[in-house]
């Protein structure tokens, strides 16, 4: 069977844009970015996956063919009239903080996201950065779903929290940064973010924390996962993305998921992470291989053994 | 033999001050403080310290009654006419960022670190954070030294760099946290600040994050190693040098330096800073026993284990 017609195993739904991004040493225009790209390319090393969200009619069809290269099922990219979402940053010196300097919504702003009937049998989901109430609406087409795992931002805690609360119940993790899980449950003490959040209804709370690595936190405990130290940081654009799309990619691949296997997954979402923001977009993607991908697993699990 | 007449197999030079320290929930005032307080009574859960520092007339009979129930000799302390080094700060909410409020450097800031001869053999040194001219002036009396270890601060950085490079160049160890190594080294990739602190002498680069971990730097690669998640932070005053002290007073209970050993000495230092954040000043410290240490150990180990 060829990998194009292997059945999704994991589908992801987030924002596809387009990107300029600035940093001190470069000032790159126009690059395919988007929540989606980045986590349904990270999860392709993994799984079969398939990507929804949405483009308008300036895409360029060379983002397409990149994208596609992947292997990723785009059948849930919608096509529209008008523009594709795009959004510019520019980075400061320590290329952390960084400063938004357009956001224009384009399609993005009326897409409402619908599964093809060849997702919804998709065991492994991974609903990514979009407003609650459309994060629902997906999951609830979503028949064959066994594992979902929900991304959220800012935004939506502070504007949509109902209906961000609703959504969370019905997830299996939540995946959010520091600031966003202290800001979601008005703790500071990272346990106790993680003990409010696992009483929300997820099973499983990974909280990231850029460069200093994430911590899973569930009834079995905590499991701490150290970033890779990167010689060469590039473009840290995407790399949460690229994280969450690893590690649901490597749960889909192993087809359930326990403490152990969860704890590889975080390893993996490590290595593969690290590699995306050695380049902008998905370029270093397009250079990785499997073995790449085990070289850098093996050297994270040497860095903290005992 | 007691532990009393055990030798000294490390000793520390620092600070011995008299804290005042606001958080969001407490005031306390006149707390025994400084880093050589912190970094012996961590040490002297692992091997016989030594403390060499300086204290006022002022200094109460009780803190050298509390800080000797740890079995650490004060052989090296002077006592001076004048007031002991007073230090005040408040936290802020978070418990990261803190304010200065005093400093007041008393007897301290005429101070001229003279080793009793009961230290000059003892392997293991750590010199704390004083002018480096104090601590080559130190170091220079240290016949016995095999493994010496340096810290240092933003201020030495700045204003006595040729000084500090002079005893870096001495020393096997440097433990700096990650905005001194970026400020000494003017590279803001950790990676990169351990390689240029390696080329000035030290075989060994310990970089502290804080409530991220550290990072352990050798020809060997590199060891990373989470901090503890506490529950419970009541003042992080003095972790770093707790760190510090519980790393050193491994090794010189080893008896000698390898990457492994090294990189448990780390575990240790993570499990016992963490433990005196959950009180203030000694006060947790003083309720620690050896086998509360262990289990903390085992529990970080199990934190990363994959």
């Amino acid at each position: 069977m060829s990998k194009e017609k292997a059945s999704v195993k994991l589908w992801i739904v987030g924002s596809i844009g387009i990107d300029d991004i600035k940093t001190r040493t470069a000032d790159r225009k126009n690059l395919l970015g988007g929540s989606v790209p980045y986590s349904t390319v990270a999860a392709s090393f993994f799984t079969k996956t398939g990507a929804v969200g949405v483009v308008g009619s300036d895409f360029p069809a060379a983002f397409d063919r990149r994208w596609q290269a992947f292997g990723i099922d785009l059948t849930g990219v919608q096509r529209q009239q008008g523009s594709t979402f795009r959004w510019a940053c520019e980075y400061d010196d320590n290329m952390i903080e960084r400063t938004t300097l357009k956001t224009e919504l384009g399609v993005f702003a009326s897409f409402m996201p619908e599964l093809p009937a060849a997702y919804r049998t998709a065991p492994f989901v991974l609903l990514g950065n979009i407003q609650p109430e459309l994060q629902m609406h997906v999951l609830k087409q979503a028949d064959g779903a066994k594992f979902v795992a929900l991304d959220t931002m800012n935004l939506w805690i502070e504007t949509a929290r109902p209906a961000l609360l609703k959504v969370i119940r019905r997830v299996n993790l939540l995946t959010v940064n520091d600031g966003e899980a202290r800001q979601l449950t008005g703790k500071w003490n990272l346990r106790e973010c993680a003990e409010a959040i696992l009483k929300m209804g997820p099973s499983y709370a990974v909280i990231k924390k850029g460069e200093h690595g994430a911590l899973l936190f569930s009834k079995d405990g905590v499991f701490i996962v150290p970033a890779y130290p990167v010689r060469k940081l590039v473009d840290p654009t995407g790399a949460g993305d690229s994280y969450a799309g690893t590690f649901m990619g490597y749960l889909a691949r192993a087809g359930r998921v326990s403490d152990g296997i969860l704890r590889k997954a975080l390893v993996h979402a490590s290595a593969v992470a690290s590699f995306g923001v050695e380049g902008f977009s998905l370029e270093r993607f397009q250079k990785l291989s499997t073995p790449d991908i085990q070289v850098r697993v093996d050297e994270l699990k040497s860095m903290v053994k005992v």
